[in-house]
Parts: C-alpha cells; sequence; structure tokens
C-alpha cells in the first residue's frame, strides 16, 4: 500500500471488456520510463453511457496539482473512446491509435464490434484450454507418470526450482499439456535419468535455479530444515547440472527469468505454438 | 492444423522479449475484422541483428500472391524497430506507435531500455505471485478449509463448473489468494451453507453454469455416469442457485465467460486490484 503523497502518476486501465490487453500495453510502454511512483487501478467492463460517465468522474477526483493521470484504453465503441478521449486528461487507446494504420494495410472497414481478445471465442477451443490446464494439474509433481505420452513437454527440476507454476502458465495461457517431474534425492544419487523419462528425452527439459534463490524459497517453506540449508541446495543443483549435460537435457534458468519468460522460452526451444 | 491453401492472413508477433504484449495488442484488433482464415506465429526474445536479420527473411517468405503479412511488434531498440518497418510488409510497432505522444504526455523522454513488462521486476513481487499459485493449489478443490482466513476471495460452485481453472488465473495473473470449495451432493441436499463456509460470508463468491455445459464437461470426464446425467446436472445447479439466493451470495456465471473474463469480473465484484 502506498502512501497517498507518494503517488505522483495515476494510471487508469479502461476496458469495454476485461482490460487485460489495456494493462499489458500501458505497463509495456511505462516500463520505458523511470516512474516507480505510479498507482494503477483497472476499469474493466465500461460498456455503456453510465459506466462511461462513473469512470471519467472517478479519474478527474484523482487528478491534483502534483498528479498526473494517464488513461489506457480500449474501447471498441467509437462514440465511446471519442468521449473518454475528449477529457481533460491524456489518454492513449489502443483502438484509436492503431487501428487506422491497420485498416489502410487490410483494406477494409473495421466493424465495430466489441473486442473478444478474452472472451469465450470457440466453445471446443475454450474446453481444449481448461482440458490443458486439468491434465498439467492430473500429471503435477510426478503424478500419473504413465500419461506422459500425451505431454507437450516434460520440465525437470529440484523441489521448489519453479516447475508448477510455469507448467500451469503454458497450459492456462497456451494450452500447452505441460507435466512435470520432480527430481527427487534419490533419483539425483544415481546419476542417471529416471526410468520414467527415458522413453521422453525428446520432449524433456530442466530446470536450472541458483542455489541462493532456491534456498530462500525453501527456507520460507521449512525454515532451518536439511532440505533448505544452503548445503543441500548446492548438492541437488549440483547433481543435477550434471545430469542435465551428461542426457543432453536443454535447461532453462529459473531464477533470472518471470513465468512468462519460462513459458515462452520453453515453447521456443520445443518449437511449440499456442495450442488454441 | 490448417491446410496451406486456406490461409490469407499471416500474423506474426515479433518482440525481443515474451511478445505476450505484441499478442494481445494483436490478436485485441485483430477481432475488429472478420478474419478467420489467420495463422499466428509467435517470434520471442528477438533482441539482435541477427535475430532480426532471420526473422526478416521468415516473414518474407511467407508473403505470396493470395497471402497478406501482417506483423505486431514490440521492439524496444530503435534501431531495430526502425529495420523492420522499413521492410516491404505492414508492421505495427507498439513503441513506434504509441511512444510519441504518451512522452509529449509525460514530459520527458523515454529510456530506450529493453521492454521489462514480462520481467522479473522485483524478486520479492515475484515470490509474493508464486506464493499465491501455492496457496490456491493448497486449498483447492476444498483442501485446507483453515487456510481460508488467508484468502482473498473463495468461490463456491458445483463439480466441474470451472472453480480451479478461475482460481489459477486469479492467482497467476494478478497475485490474488484464491481458494475454491466444491459444493458436493452433501452439502447442496442440507440446504444450507456449509460449516466451514459460515464465516467467510464477506468474500465467498458462487460460481453458476448451465446444465447443458456442466453436462457436456461431465460427460467428457466420466461417460453416461449418473454424475453426468442431465438430470444430475439440473438439480445440482437448481440447489446451488437456490443456496446462493438464499445466502445472498453474489455469483458470476461461467457459461458464458472465459477464465479471463471470470477472473476480473470476481476481482470487480470484490473490490481487489493485482497485488503484486
Amino acid at each position: 500500500m502506498e502512501l497517498e503523497s507518494t503517488i505522483s502518476l495515476e494510471v487508469f486501465f479502461v476496458s469495454d471488456r476485461t482490460g487485460i490487453t489495456a494493462e499489458a500495453l500501458g505497463r509495456s510502454l511505462l516500463t520505458q520510463f523511470n516512474k516507480d511512483d505510479c498507482r494503477y487501478t483497472m476499469l474493466p467492463y465500461i460498456d455503456t453511457e453510465e459506466k462511461l460517465s462513473t469512470v471519467i468522474q472517478k479519474i478527474h477526483a484523482a487528478k491534483s496539482d502534483n498528479r498526473q493521470v494517464i488513461v489506457f484504453s480500449t474501447l471498441a465503441s467509437k462514440e465511446h473512446r471519442q468521449r473518454l478521449i475528449n477529457e481533460d486528461f491524456f489518454v492513449l487507446d489502443l483502438f484509436a491509435t492503431c487501428l487506422p494504420p491497420l485498416q489502410s494495410a487490410m483494406h477494409r472497414h473495421s466493424s465495430p464490434a466489441i473486442g473478444q481478445t478474452h472472451g469465450m471465442g470457440d466453445q471446443n477451443q475454450y474446453l481444449a484450454r481448461m482440458d490443458a490446464v486439468n491434465f498439467t494439474l492430473n500429471v503435477d509433481d510426478g503424478l500419473r507418470t504413465k500419461d506422459y505420452e500425451h505431454a507437450d513437454l516434460i520440465l525437470a527440476g529440484v523441489s521448489r526450482s519453479g516447475k508448477t507454476p510455469t507448467c500451469l502458465y503454458l497450459a492456462m495461457q497456451f494450452g500447452i499439456r505441460a507435466a512435470n517431474y520432480p527430481l527427487v534425492e534419490e533419483d539425483l544419487d544415481k546419476g542417471q535419468l529416471p526410468e520414467v523419462l527415458k522413453p521422453w528425452k525428446e520432449k524433456l527439459y530442466g530446470l536450472v535455479i541458483d542455489p541462493d534463490s532456491l534456498q530462500k524459497i525453501r527456507q520460507s517453506r521449512m525454515p532451518d530444515s536439511r532440505y533448505a540449508s544452503i548445503e543441500q541446495c548446492r548438492k541437488e543443483i549440483r547433481q543435477a547440472d550434471t545430469l542435465y549435460r551428461q542426457e543432453k537435457i536443454p535447461v532453462v534458468e529459473s531464477s533470472s527469468m518471470s513465468v512468462e519468460e519460462l513459458a515462452t522460452t520453453l515453447m521456443q526451444k520445443a518449437g511449440l505454438q499456442r495450442q488454441y
């Protein structure tokens, strides 16, 4: 929670749908400025005159002498975006800015339908995506290894290296059936690939993490245990690294990457595209 | 997999990072045109001259007499985006299009840093987000109800109504600690709120689904079972609806909404903003 007085930029994301695209756009652009005193507010489902009026009032109320307002919007209704743009604050509307050049390129006019980026789309595509999430949950953490046959990729790594969030993101965002296998001490001490992974080497990837990050994560989970000791973390990581190298398993580095970056890097390595 | 000959629009998302923002932007804009013969290709991590050259060759190769090319890009390097824009295909670069007006509004120049929208950002923020995912997995499907105290919201609903993907999306995308509770027959037959939910009514939401959608989902999981019969689905949904109404629990409708829409609608109802 920021102190009211330290906020110098109020950023609003206004959309007639979820606002996820407006937010991604706005945050991406703002990374180009060194501003860390922003407050972000999402205002989704602004699809009537009345809701727009309320939003406009709210934005005006946030303005003050030493506080600037920036609005990122995705409003498919031409009337709504015109109304917002005419207000006395800065608005960058995705459709107003980007549709005209795209229209020229496409040699046709856009229809004023409400954007459906994050809408249901095709019901079967939606079910396929939810199936990927269920698949990933069902084979999480080394469960049901007989289902590896149906996985698009398998991610191996030591405990708490970030396998589950990465696999869930792959399933949720891209519809990828991502299994994960925890390399436990028993596997690592054998110094060879666990039997259940051997048939699937061509879709197997290894997660690498630095010992200090791993120690921090394990420590918050099981404070002062052998499991969370820096010696144990170093040993497991060294053994895992040796195994990956020996078996020529491609690796991704989880300590320096976000879950989005891990997921897209894995897709790139595996030559996978969005499945829905 | 589409037949090569039916593709009339090749869409590329080029980025020096994950490409997730370029993709969201591009897909959102393309919903304004009625094109269903598109092929989408993500080209992430294009951060060197060499990689850009390879990408430009690839895009040129996709062009043909009856096939148009559209490129959406987010390239923070001015040189790289200038090079791409100068090519003989349509490019809509997020930074080239949106930074100039934003710069004027911000009264300062942007720094040419590589975008970090989906980067690690602050390590503690990242851990907080992953904690939300772990929390959500730990309290999934009615497990560990004693942790409800720490939940930002609790989602109730009948089996297979979409609770788990919605909660995972809330955690992954917004860092919300979302618990879910399955309303089983025993709960529904009692006709009152289960004991474990009673203390948490102010953060409790109900998931509603139409019987046909539920039946379809259950049928694919347990074909021709009593559980998947339309009568059983209708009965459970009717009982759940009565319970929500009687206890004045706000509801969201899962049959007509995507997981993104469900998540943002729930956040709006609960007055929650992104937690990281």
